[in-house]
């Protein structure tokens, strides 16, 4: 193959049918930011609505803003906001909660569904608050459930009638391993199992056609592609078809049929709604919405395309330029069978993400040796990839990882 | 009794204490605000701290802001803070999800320490979502659990050694009537029955004792009088004896032991971390955190006794400007039984606080026919009242509220 070179990167930049998002958000200089998988950049249009919600509506109308500027009507609108991205109806999808919670209740109304059938089948290296959620859920029904983990390859075999519920993220937070998610619900349906999708990883990356594939629940986080900012609140979906048989287990107030008639006895609303909990995270919300208002601008089939590219673009590089340094790919060489992110091994993986932060190239490691490159494509460049690429040769050229490391602090997916 | 004047009002607010935390909000002109019980008002700190969140935290340091501006530590630290208002210890309190949410884990939790008993009491009137949440588990769970509603002043019959939990609302919503938190604790304890606190309508209106009490567990909601904002995050509280025997239910991976080793399975945190779920919602908790730290400086003890004394002028001048409108006081008349509201039921209620609405004079109104007025001690004047009354005395002698009623809309408490 041809050896790149920046100006290749340069000339694909000019003609990116989506290089103009990157001017609506607001990026620090001196930044490579390969890391919008764990928490996605500031749009330029967030910091106006969150004053302006803070100032003219909590400060000024006060508790009228629930009516006047509909707060209340914000988990429906936002949620069907995000029903566009992902291949939902409008009355499909509702944002409320975090990720972990919205696992919860979806996986306690799935099982509700299927009562003689005690499996949860999902995968080993899923993403750990999913496989905490199980365990937490069947200690605290006691009814003898089990999780069962198997290797991706491995699913077809595992999916037998005694499965009520197949849970699986559908890009591999390590890996990047991408799910056909069609398939596996075809395969699962075929078993009478429920199919809970955890989109966190892929919403907002590619097109995702939940109804199409005809899948039964999803969740989703907030706060990585939607760019809805840190810890912004998650989503749900449950298809329409099963809605009236999805009991909540969390049974708040904001799910009842009439909230505000304060009635003694829980009357579960009729729709999505029902999966509400508590009272809406406002500040939270609006910062979602924005999020979500501007991808929704974008073409998802080009933010896939160029998703992809920037992915190819980044594993050729780190074989043309790294070949030396022992990094061993970990994720799926072909773009159609990978989310939005790249992954390597590396003994001295943590080391090495330490050594590139310090430079500016902001990427992630996953215990216990995985190195992470994700890529956003509305605001990341090609030539962000090569700055990446470069910086990542002149740090095992020069050994920049090979110091005291630094502690081994926490960082959030 | 001497008539009261509005200078008389006046003078109370010149020798007020508190009179300079005022200042300390942003409050819109032309309004007397009495439903801080239900959304407190503005902190005039909260704009420039959420900006600069924005702004320089998510925007400038983006993931790293985790570590760098300790994003992870937050529940943690203003929980801790939260603990200093309702007389627990750091290690006790943490700040997280929803009011109803928090209620859904700790519920499971507390049931779950009494395999043997199958009866949860609580009050006819509690906040319906506090009912709702249990009949919600109840049905969750399969194990025959029954919901025991009663009159408060039936509580101690209801208190018997089948009973697994007490669940009860410190300040009732609608009537204000106040629980002695310690009494019924102790009359809980002596039938080895566990109490679950609902601090909602209290905390951060008056001083708290949970530890002094010897209370078990409790939640509270951040956007009332702690002015965290709309849907601001709530709280948890649980001793620090029971703290290994409450398992979480929602076993989320904040609430692991360690949650950045991506370990398969769940070991729940040591302390009061294991009950996090999902990612902290940041701009929440930093919103919360300003209307906390506000309340952090005044001395509760001074709160408590400028909110007797709101509640006490304001039925003193209902009864001296509105004998003639038939209003029925609705909320104890000793303030020492009341926490910082008070009510009154007239058959028209929803149009009369339509039309007080109207004339910038903010109460609430609760089915079937509660008028409510909150006092937040920290903004809320002498005169406030004062205007509040003379204007429900004008709706009252002009007939205002004798006009197509508005639709009835939704409020959120």
């Amino acid at each position: 193959m041809r050896r790149l070179s920046r100006a290749d990167c340069e000339r694909l930049d000019s003609t990116d049918p989506l290089g103009a998002f990157r001017n609506r958000f607001e990026l620090p200089d001196g930044i490579v930011y390969l890391d919008g998988n764990s928490l996605g950049a500031l749009p330029a249009g967030t910091r106006r609505r969150l004053d302006e919600l803070v100032r003219e509506q909590w400060g000024k109308d006060l508790i009228r803003s629930w009516n006047c500027h509909d707060w209340i009507g914000m988990p429906r609108r936002i949620g069907a906001k995000i029903a566009r991205l992902i291949g939902a109806g409008d009355d499909e999808v509702i944002a409320t909660d975090s990720t972990s919670v919205n696992l919860f209740k979806l996986l306690a109304g799935a099982l509700h569904m299927r009562p003689k059938r005690k499996v949860i089948v999902s995968e080993r290296g899923n993403f750990p608050t999913n496989l905490y959620i199980v365990q937490g859920l069947i200690r605290l029904l006691g009814q003898g459930h089990e999780l069962r983990l198997v290797e991706a390859d491995e699913l077809p075999c595992a999916l037998d009638t005694g499965v009520a519920v197949l849970l699986l993220t559908q890009v591999d937070y390590r890996s990047g391993r991408l799910h056909d998610l069609a398939a596996m619900t075809r395969q699962a349906h075929a078993k009478g199992i429920l199919t809970l999708w955890d989109l966190s990883h892929s919403a907002g990356a590619m097109p995702i056609e939940l109804n199409a594939a005809g899948a039964d629940m999803a969740v989703g986080c907030g706060y990585k592609y939607l760019n809805g900012g840190p810890g912004a609140p998650a989503y749900l979906f449950v298809a329409r078809r099963h809605q009236g048989d999805v009991q909540p287990a969390i049974a708040g107030w904001m799910g009842h049929a009439a909230p505000f008639e304060f009635a003694p006895d829980y009357r579960p609303a009729p729709g999505i709604e029902r999966h509400l909990a508590g009272t809406p995270p406002v500040l939270g919300l609006a910062a979602l919405e924005v999020g979500v208002d501007l991808l929704l601008e974008a073409d998802l089939h080009l933010v896939r395309e160029k998703s992809r590219r920037l992915g190819d673009l980044c594993l050729r590089l780190v074989e043309q330029e790294c070949t030396a340094f022992g990094f061993e790919r970990a994720c799926p060489h072909d773009s159609a069978q990978r989310g939005s992110q790249v992954a390597f091994r590396h003994p001295r993986g943590y080391a090495i993400i330490q050594a590139l932060i310090a430079k500016g190239i902001i990427g992630d490691f996953r215990a216990p040796d995985i190195l992470r490159f994700g890529f956003a494509p509305l605001y990341l460049r090609y030539v962000d990839v090569w700055d990446a690429v470069a910086a990542l040769h002149r740090v095992m050229h020069n050994k920049a990882w090979d110091r005291p490391e630094l502690e081994h602090k926490t960082t959030v997916t």
